[in-house]
């Protein structure tokens, strides 16, 4: 595994999720890469600003890369752990590989995707941890909102 | 279970899946409604229509209902058994039920859904049954490519 590589892959992702703090968004963010290494589509958690529930940073992403017809070899990067409506797109179009910036804030499906056949990339980002973090902190009520819990 | 308002609840969806078919489009309309019986989203596939391979039925529909609290007792109604993609919104998003006009053309996350708790209805109908098969055998490559599959 070449985590440089993969930290690089990250950049975008990590752009994406800046935007979407500065716009009052929910600061996610994903691109999705052919299995040529091409940048296929980027895009962000739009909840707030598009009043969009279905697009989270990587529906988001998979949308801007348009009608593909085969998704083998494509890697997914996401700047937190996906959920479950993320982790079954991942696994229903056989995304190949997902590299998540971290899977502190939130446990999804990586596991079952790795179960499947998904290899699975656990970055660690000390940023994407604190974007999180802070977020979470700051507005509880829309973090919980957008992934269907309710409120303590 | 009351099965003639099941069959009630699927006339929108079946309603979005003709219009999708009259688009040049592949033939699955969703609808979601609230714990109260009201309609809160319609949609249909729409790969097609906007190029937008993000937009199933069921995330047509879920789009369309806007932001939501909570999805406690909502019941999603689609003409086609959910894939993957479908099912983890389901199950992230906590959709209590899920009623499925056919589930002989396709087989993807119910079981799991089941298991984790959603209630689950196939009503086998007869025209949903037949949109599907005939939209399979005319446009088979359209159709893979809506779920990820290679060509055979």
């Amino acid at each position: 595994m070449d985590l440089i590589r993969e930290r690089a892959l990250l950049d975008v992702a990590l752009e994406e999720a800046r935007v979407g703090l500065k716009e009052g968004g929910i600061p996610i963010g994903a691109a999705l890469y052919g299995a040529d290494g091409a940048l296929l589509g980027r895009g962000r958690n739009r909840r707030v600003q598009d009043g969009d529930p279905s697009m989270h940073a990587e529906t988001a992403a998979f949308r801007a890369a348009g009608r593909q017809r085969t998704y083998s070899g494509t890697t997914m990067v996401t700047t937190l752990a996906p959920c479950w409506y993320c982790s079954g797109l991942v696994r229903q179009f056989g995304i190949s590989r997902v590299v998540i910036g971290e899977a502190r804030s939130f446990d999804g499906g990586q596991a079952w995707l790795a179960e499947h056949g998904v290899q699975i990339v656990v970055l660690d980002d000390a940023e994407c941890v604190a974007l999180m973090r802070d977020f979470i902190a700051a507005r509880p009520e829309l973090w919980l909102e957008d992934i269907g819990e309710p409120e303590p």
